[in-house]
């Protein structure tokens, strides 16, 4: 049970549609927003969404409000918005990046109410038609409080995200940034990489064994979204990379000169790795 | 059904495990060797090994020998094996490399009866344990015969690999390599250098979400099959990493100079190839 009784969600993709229907499900009264009306018309339609945004007065009569738009928007967003959030004692959202939202939230006046989030949860697939009930349940979310934000307004997000079965863990939004680049962002680039280099050669998805479908499945990740997270932490995730090419060079060389010791200490890194 | 009555597996891990597995409840008389006595004492227990190849006399009273041995190793115990292949109307491998298995087989006087074997089919993990009943139902084989190889011998072994549910399709051994650095080897080697990146960033397994772990599956895979993988097709291993690292230094520069555009290109291409 949660103590929230109307959230507003902004963007109803798979991040922010799966989170509306969870909290539909909950007993929540759930206004959405989409830029795209067929999606706003489906969630409504659906009986997740109950009344949009722009139905509603000057200030937005709801206890939270979740940002779930691409990364590079929200800040922009959040602008626009202010001016109409009075009545919310959270403000969140659900970007995959967090030093520049709650850099904004902070500068913008709403630190005490903000809590930025990012639950590690999703897969490759976007869009409201992706959506689905569950998509938190037992995952975890990062919560990143802005340098004002109250203890209260943690214990609201951790509410909300409670409410959907998912733990949370707080986290320093610049520390969460520079992990996420190697955690997150760097799986995500080489998985593109990997599908670009793929592509140049003729190898078309369905030539892979079980192993290259694995290796490539994040290269179906939506563009926008992956172009704004890159673009967003982009110094720590262009560190990661010159990290992994270092490797990848290695290896090269090492084939290069048929070096037996240093090819095998390659692939027992990487098994000793996943070994744990 | 097939007119097998007897095959020889010399290997008894994951990929020669299980087709001996399959094999046995196909009503194969299955004989098998590995280097560890246990892996053979427990394929014994378990029924689907009823002899090995020592209990044998000079020539190996079976229709089919099926090497299933790391690919370094395989040319070696072929020349070893040959003296004793009077009977053996067909002889073949389950390596991830074909050229240099097909070169040894045609030296060796061995061409007529080879067709080497590489079944699209296994995951990361390995050994005998590992090993199942259906790894090759609905998987594809490629079968690469050698210059003197006779049709006879390539029915046998497309009746050896339908008797075990795969599919079958014919391919030169080097153009096999050259396709193959691409749509395996190349997944494998990014996957180990990611997990060693990680493993440099202090991320373990367990930081990763759903993405990552896919991303990374295959660093698990056995170090010394892949060594010798790598090691057997270095020259075409080598262009694809090169071919990658092209891509990844690409995104790295055009994060560095905050290039929008190439970077959505980048995260554009592989979003399409994943399309297909």
């Amino acid at each position: 049970m949660t103590e929230l009784k109307s959230v507003a969600v902004v963007g109803l993709g798979l991040m922010g549609g799966s989170l509306a229907r969870d909290l539909a499900a909950a007993g929540v009264r759930v206004l959405g927003a989409d830029l795209d009306p067929d999606t706003l018309r489906q969630a409504r339609s659906a009986g997740v969404v109950t009344g949009t945004l722009d139905d509603d007065a000057s200030t937005l009569a709801v206890d939270a409000v979740v940002l779930a738009v691409p990364v590079r928007r929200a800040p922009e967003l959040l602008r626009r918005l202010a001016p109409r959030l009075a009545g919310a004692t959270l403000v969140t959202d659900l970007g995959s990046t967090k030093r520049s939202i709650v850099e904004e939230a902070e500068a913008g006046g709403l630190g005490p109410r903000f809590v930025g989030s990012h639950p590690i949860a999703g897969d490759h697939r976007s869009g409201w038609a992706a959506s689905r009930t569950g998509l938190y349940r037992d995952a975890s979310v990062v919560l990143s409080p802005a340098p004002s934000t109250t203890p209260e307004a943690v214990a609201r997000a951790i509410d909300l995200w409670t409410a959907v079965g998912a733990t949370t863990e707080v986290l320093d939004a610049a520390e969460h940034d520079r992990r996420l680049a190697w955690s997150s962002h760097l799986p995500q680039t080489v998985a593109t990489a990997l599908a670009a280099a793929l592509a140049d050669a003729g190898v078309r998805p369905a030539d892979l064994g079980p192993g290259g479908r694995d290796a490539t499945r994040l290269a179906g990740s939506s563009p926008t979204m992956w172009t704004d997270i890159a673009l967003d932490n982009a110094e720590a995730v262009g560190a990661a990379l010159g990290r992994l090419e270092m490797h990848l060079a290695g290896l090269r060389r090492a084939l290069n000169h048929g070096d037996e010791e240093k090819v095998r200490a390659f692939f027992e890194r990487g098994s000793d790795w996943a070994d744990g």
